[in-house]
């Protein structure tokens, strides 16, 4: 049998630098737990666009498609502010979410015991805060149709649109409900019934699917600004987090912020069910391009070196292996290692880049 | 000259027991600093719903159009949950606010000294904060067309229509730049510019009201879920943020979260000028009907009176009468007089919505 695949789309700014720490632990897994991966590399976001005039190259999305799964590092940057739309590097990044079909984001939100006091949280309130936000990924204000700038008399009109089909809100509730059943069993669903008819179909459908096939787990409904104030009160109150694409962009920015540790923080994007019987998957790590510090070998790349292990449990049902890169990175934090992001008092040098790198690959 | 006038709609849950103790502070005005006002009544929401079968009648819509300002308590409830979207409480308070036109909503989020150590943040990161959320009120996804839950091929499809003109940006951003000149003079502007084409035509004439007319203010712009995680985490960077109907929604609710002042803070809902000068008003508390302790003398009425100050300040230039309002709150917080939303330590004895308003007349 050959090895699994993986596509490693580094991107932009600090995304090849955090990209090359995790290189290195899926170089040590072969090595030394013989699980060997066919790795292939390849561009996108504004890396894409230099070299080929677009974020993602037809060749680049036909190889994501093949892959068992994809690790990207981020997209973005000043450079390309001034790009049309339809070219941004974020484009790229939104062309594999919709093309993959990669409905469930899973945000994990959680605060690492030593960072606690990092937060700008009381620590009480986040200490221990392990939830987890399933984001709606390839539908809503993100893709809907008609969009665009119009003419309309003398001015110009910005339209987007919201829409969900019923079997969209359906099977991004079932990842959530079948994730909570892992976990603590609670669901909470944010939306907006009270202003928009997309959240009442919403708020319908995933009662449906609760009642109809997942009556065992706690569910509740909460209005999506109501969540973001309670998140921010006391974020422990949740278990799993399902919502759309746009709120569970903003609310999955905000609770990972709140734990201190957005540097720290993977994400999982998955799909459904290839003939191999793994999802198709895209894992990136929450912290974006962060232009302002790319290149100078600061990033802290424990996020992206999370999100391969999130492959692992999520891709390659190799939870144990998992747990092990997950139990490095604690170990190193524990250690006092700290990457220029994790720094709040004075007097703590910050390590490098790859000096993090270094230190999981000892503690692995 | 005949008195200004206000139109008190009081609405449901603790709305009516909150507007109880504003107009206690509206008499003592009239009768202690010769600022008498014709008050009239009048029912919005739930309590409009239960006696006329909507949300808002036009008798009350028409006399909100021809007062000199509306305090407003708050609409809601689960006794409505079951209705019909377009006679939901909301409903009322979504009319009053497009037919009045009441473009720019003020939500500010200030931290009373008193109460910094009750947010769920570290101390310094809210002790003094004072910034203000302008939310555009009149548009974008509330209120865009098409909209509502439509059949296709053999599902239901629920669609919400996102769309802002230039002049509605415009007239929004000039708000906010004329806010922060009276302030710390920053604006920062808050879309999607990079997934939303509406969010590129927002800050493109946001940007051009700023250069042609407001050169002098301090702007920036940030995505709106950088903006969430900015927020949490040194919200005092901010003056002023301008931002859409939605995205304002779970911002600015995050926002006061953290102040741990929900229960204090109020808000203005500003449209154009009217023949005599004054804006188009509607004042209302942020938090809302609080279903939960309605009717149980529990609520805390210093975010409604607030709003009256800011009535005063904004409809009526009184801002002397305003700030000595806002002065004899901050007495009665420092004295340690607390509500039961305020309380976070024990052994601190709550004092009832009376009391509170008892407390504020003889600091007044
Ligand atoms: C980069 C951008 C397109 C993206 C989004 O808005 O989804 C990012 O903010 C995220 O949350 O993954
Ligand atoms: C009650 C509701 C319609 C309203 C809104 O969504 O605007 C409320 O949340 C607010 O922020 O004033």
């Amino acid at each position: 049998m050959s090895n699994p695949s993986l596509l490693i789309l580094a991107g932009d700014g600090i995304g090849p630098e955090v990209m090359t720490q995790v290189n290195r632990v899926i170089d040590w897994i072969g090595d030394k737990r013989g699980l060997a991966f066919d790795v292939s590399e390849d561009l996108v976001g504004g890396a894409a666009y230099d070299k080929h005039g677009t974020p993602l190259h037809d060749d680049t999305m036909a190889k994501a498609m093949e892959v068992d799964a994809v690790l990207l590092g981020a997209v973005g940057g000043p450079k390309y502010d001034a790009l049309d739309f339809s070219v941004k590097p974020e484009r790229g990044l939104l062309r594999l979410r919709k093309e993959m079909d990669l409905y469930a984001n899973l945000r994990p939100a959680q605060c690492f015991d030593a960072l606690a006091d990092f937060s700008s949280l009381k620590r009480d309130v986040v200490a221990g805060l392990d939830i987890v936000i399933v984001r709606e990924l390839t539908s809503g204000i993100y893709f809907g149709e008609p969009r665009g700038i119009i003419h309309e008399g003398n001015e110009r009109v910005g339209i987007n649109t919201q829409r969900y089909t019923e079997s969209e809100i359906d099977r991004v509730a079932r990842s959530a409900f079948e994730l909570a059943r892992r976990r603590g069993n609670k669901v909470c669903s944010m939306e907006k019934a009270n202003v928009m008819e997309s959240g009442i179909l919403w708020r319908e459908v995933v009662q449906k699917v609760h009642d109809e096939d997942y009556p065992d787990v706690e569910l509740s409904h909460m209005y999506a600004d109501a969540g973001a104030m309670q998140l921010c009160r006391w974020p422990k109150q949740f278990d799993v987090i399902v919502t759309d694409n746009l709120f569970g962009d903003l609310l999955s920015d905000a609770a990972a912020m709140l734990t201190g540790s957005l540097g720290m923080l993977p994400s999982a994007s998955l799909g459904a069910p290839m003939a191999n019987g793994r999802p198709k998957a895209l894992y990136e790590p929450v912290h974006g391009s962060a232009p302002d510090i790319a290149g100078q070998g600061k990033a802290n790349p424990i996020a992206c070196i999370l999100s391969f292990a999130m492959a692992l449990r999520y891709s390659f049902d190799q939870g144990d292996e998992a747990v092990r890169i997950e139990k490095a990175v604690e170990k190193v934090l524990a250690d006092g290692l700290r990457t220029a992001d994790l720094i709040g008092e004075e007097g703590v040098e910050p390590v490098s880049t790859e000096q993090m790198g270094d230190a999981i690959l000892a503690a692995l």
